[in-house]
């Protein structure tokens, strides 16, 4: 008996794409000869598919696709993921759903019994709770059918407040009742850097608590800021992983049940550093974003410093270095250094660029905002202007050429509000936003891993945005490795103020930064939608009162 | 035997305030010689508390200031709501709870049992839902104690695909087998025009079918997008309503428990209409954001038209006229009208006006621009150059004086797209970007009902962006009538396209509609938070995935 395991790259609403990633890979279990295929949680509809499941028309689109699945389902049975209704007359109208087809039929289903509901999950907001521990036997194989979080009943957290246990059953608890040979788990489980391990060790423990090998399948690819690693397991009855599909790519292979069964390695799991990992991930978030939207061009703002030139090599990367256009916006305040740094970048990876001097609107604000502040200072006013008369270019560029404006703020200048709204806040997709100042120094000596991309002045240069004369990021902010290990304190792992502790960290800085990070929920909450690769990144899955007292 | 009921404007966050609410009330309840007081839904931390609750410290505050609250209640039982600790070993970390406080003790307490996760709440997210249901007897009075959504098992929705029971326990049923005389519900329960009367039949229905008394505590005031329009009710055994707090406003009244019993009419309730409702929910939302975040004045831009005209009005209602400036920023498309009637209405309702042409830096960019764009014809980027160089004038002012920059964007623009991101999108607060565009001018002859105070030219002439010459809004929108039932009914209804009717809709004309709300969803992913009156506004009460296929 050979089962095969379909890890694919599914697009939210594109019923026909989804469909024929399914069918295509329906077909090519077939020709191995398998009697089984497990793709992963929600395939038909691309997940998540958000408020989209409110929506009628969007259920009547599941159903039919997965109609016509079951009938390309001819002496080969599939598990696909869909919402499917509710039809008893209490609860959620929706259950997300495990479904067994075959011959054209739909023999079995599962719903999902544990509904991930904290950071970017809002399950229970579309289902109700599956209740029905059943097992399903497919030639003589007991299976027990979950969905993700069902096996998630005991997990742990960054945030040290959270429970351990958040739900109050087990379904696999359950499903062990009915002695299943094999424990089938089919997720659409985004990337975390920080989870990477806490994945594979909860379905580890899982099969040795159980005895029973467990086979995961995962999706890949990124829909706007989740980026889905892949990774898909079969872990043994002992808890080893025998076999893992590849990170951050699409996927169909075949295994044999009795090779599960026996437990030895069938293929050695790569092994990648954390910094490889968001890599890979940031790549593959850029690259669906612009496929998925169905834009091919993208435009940035490139200043010199470090996070501009990361984000114009990972774009670069993802979308190809034609598709890429980088613009220079000096003022009197930039050194010659920031244009010469640049130029190099955008030599050194070859991407197009243009130069516009952002004097003559800075002139023109300025001249006809003078009667209006007579007798009062210049400030963040100023600084303000420049970084939104840059805005005005880039957003003239992108409307006029239909490319899309990349965002280049990092986390930590987004945590602190280090930043101008409608200025360098802009752009459709932020592609560091959730990476700290000094993890993005290590994405850039990755991206130099083998030849000097970008500039080592830009990389030896202390930070700068250049909005008043030798301005530095260490005026207004502490040095970045402690502002950062105190940003991951408070955002991830939520710790109260006085808990918050490390190498040259003081109760003064840690108050002023604080007081930083609340005092700009509201600009984060204009801010683009950012790729996420860590456990609270800022957006959807982080839900703040704007006009909280602090 | 005396009733207080307390329905009071909390801060999010803000302890020492809500405290002091309280134990106001508190005092005010005794000099009544009232023998219970009751408060509403989550009091201590305010509503929404949002990701707030997952900090352990924000937790301990509202332990200690539960026990503060606690110490007053002498010689009176007092019911507060406030999240509390699940101290099992299994679910969510927290409860919603009510807890009943006398002598400085809690003497009862009561888990919420349905945790409303749909449109704006998100309540599964932080709690677990309360499994008991007991009754807790005051001076001899048998006391069913539910929390807001405990009572809505059953309810409609505006979407008809919707269930009518969206969850599986009816808490009253539980309660009534205990033999209650007199139902509570404390809420935290959300203006929405369509469903003033949908909040009171629920009411009433529960009374009737129980054949017990009801009375309910609401909060008012308003928190960020959400505002509360108080209203707390006494309904009899009967289902009559015989007693409504005003709404929108902070009221403490006490009533004796026999005229409860007895179910005469106490105080007739006030009857509004919904065009006065919402502008009140718009005066108290703009009001309490200022008062909220501790700032006092606003800017605006005026362009001539309704909607910044209705938008001045209110802020100037809600702030006070000498907290509110306009700026008016004519281009070389602008007519002459609409300087002269923006100047008008500044003078008519006395708010404090500059006026600079935008020419200045326009000439600037198209300068600039001109090498970059050379044998391209003019289009949309030269009309969002315009509406981006407003936003930078804009935010100047706002950054050099403090004062926040208002957004004057209405539904329907916000629905189809019509409007510039980083332009007239901009601004801290949407105040009218949940009112279709029909309704403002429902709302602004209200403001009209007295004085012009909006000049009736404005009333008049026919919408219009002035970004490029002769432009009319009739060029790119169906006539508003129109545009404004499709998106009704297919944002708040849900309505397949199929089933989206009217006259003089066509299928064409709905197909346009929807394909220009579907490709915009990037727009309003970065739009400043919207005043909600509606069942379905946007923001964080639709989630939609960026990069779904439409």
């Amino acid at each position: 008996m050979k089962i095969t395991l379909a890890q694919l790259n599914y697009h939210i609403g594109n019923f026909e794409l989804n469909k024929t990633l399914i069918c295509d890979a329906i077909k090519m279990a077939k020709e191995e000869k398998a009697d089984l295929i497990i793709f992963s949680e929600l395939c038909i509809s691309g997940y998540p598919p958000l408020d989209l499941l409110d929506r009628q028309d969007f259920i009547t689109n599941c159903q039919d696709a997965v109609r016509d699945i079951s009938k390309e389902c001819k002496g080969i049975t599939a598990i696909v993921g869909s919402p499917t209704l509710n039809r008893d007359a209490g609860g959620k109208k929706l259950f997300n759903s495990a479904l067994v087809l075959s011959e054209g039929e739909i023999v079995f289903s599962v719903n999902k019994a544990l509904l991930p509901t904290y950071d970017i999950f809002d399950e229970y907001r579309y289902f109700e709770p599956g209740k029905d521990f059943r097992i399903f036997t497919l030639g003589g194989l007991r299976l027990a059918l979950t969905i993700c979080e069902d096996l998630w009943d005991e997990q742990s957290f960054d945030n040290e407040f959270e429970k351990q246990r958040i739900y109050t059953i087990s379904p696999m608890d359950q499903l062990a009742k009915h002695k299943p040979d094999l424990i089938i788990n089919i997720s659409a489980s985004p990337f975390s850097y920080s989870k990477i391990e806490m994945k594979a060790d909860i379905f580890r423990k899982k099969a040795r608590k159980h005895g029973i090998p467990l086979v995961t399948v995962n999706q890949t690819g990124a829909n706007t800021e989740l980026i889905f690693d892949g990774a898909s397991k079969i872990i043994n009855r002992k808890g080893d992983l025998i076999a893992q599909l590849p990170f951050f790519e699409e996927s169909v292979e075949t295994f044999s049940v009795s090779d599960i069964m026996e437990g030895n390695t069938v293929r050695n799991p790569e092994k990648k550093s954390s910094v490889e990992l968001i890599h890979k991930a940031l790549i593959t978030g850029i690259r669906d974003y612009f496929r998925k939207t169905g834009l091919s061009g993208c435009i940035l703002g490139l200043s010199g410093g470090l996070d501009s030139a990361l984000v114009l090599c990972l774009a670069a990367e993802a979308l190809g270095n034609k598709h890429v256009r980088a613009l220079l916006m000096p003022s009197r305040y930039s050194s010659e250094h920031s244009v010469t740094d640049a130029v190099s970048l955008a030599k050194n990876i070859d991407v197009s660029y243009d130069i516009i001097n952002i004097e003559r609107p800075f002139t023109a604000f300025e001249k006809d905002l003078k009667p209006f502040f007579k007798g009062m200072k210049r400030d963040v006013t100023e600084e303000n202007i420049q970084a939104r008369i840059r805005a005005v270019y880039l957003m003239a560029f992108s409307n006029k050429f239909g490319c899309i404006l990349l965002n280049t703020s990092n986390k930590s200048e987004a945590a602190v509000g280090y930043g101008t709204l409608y200025g360098d806040m802009a752009g459709g997709l932020s592609v560091i936003g959730d990476v700290y100042k000094t993890d993005a120094y290590k994405l850039a000596y990755y991206i130099n891993r083998e030849r000097e991309n970008i500039p080592l002045n830009i990389l030896n240069k202390p930070p700068s945005a250049e909005l008043r004369p030798d301005q530095l990021d260490s005026d207004s902010l502490p040095d970045y490795k402690i502002l950062d290990s105190i940003l991951y304190q408070y955002i991830e792992q939520q710790k109260p103020p006085e808990k918050i502790s490390g190498e040259g960290i003081d109760r003064q800085t840690v108050e002023k930064v604080i007081g930083m990070i609340n005092c700009n929920e509201y600009k984060r909450y204009q801010a683009p939608p950012v790729l996420r690769i860590s456990s609270k990144s800022f957006g959807d899955g982080r839900r703040m009162p704007l006009v909280a007292k602090y």
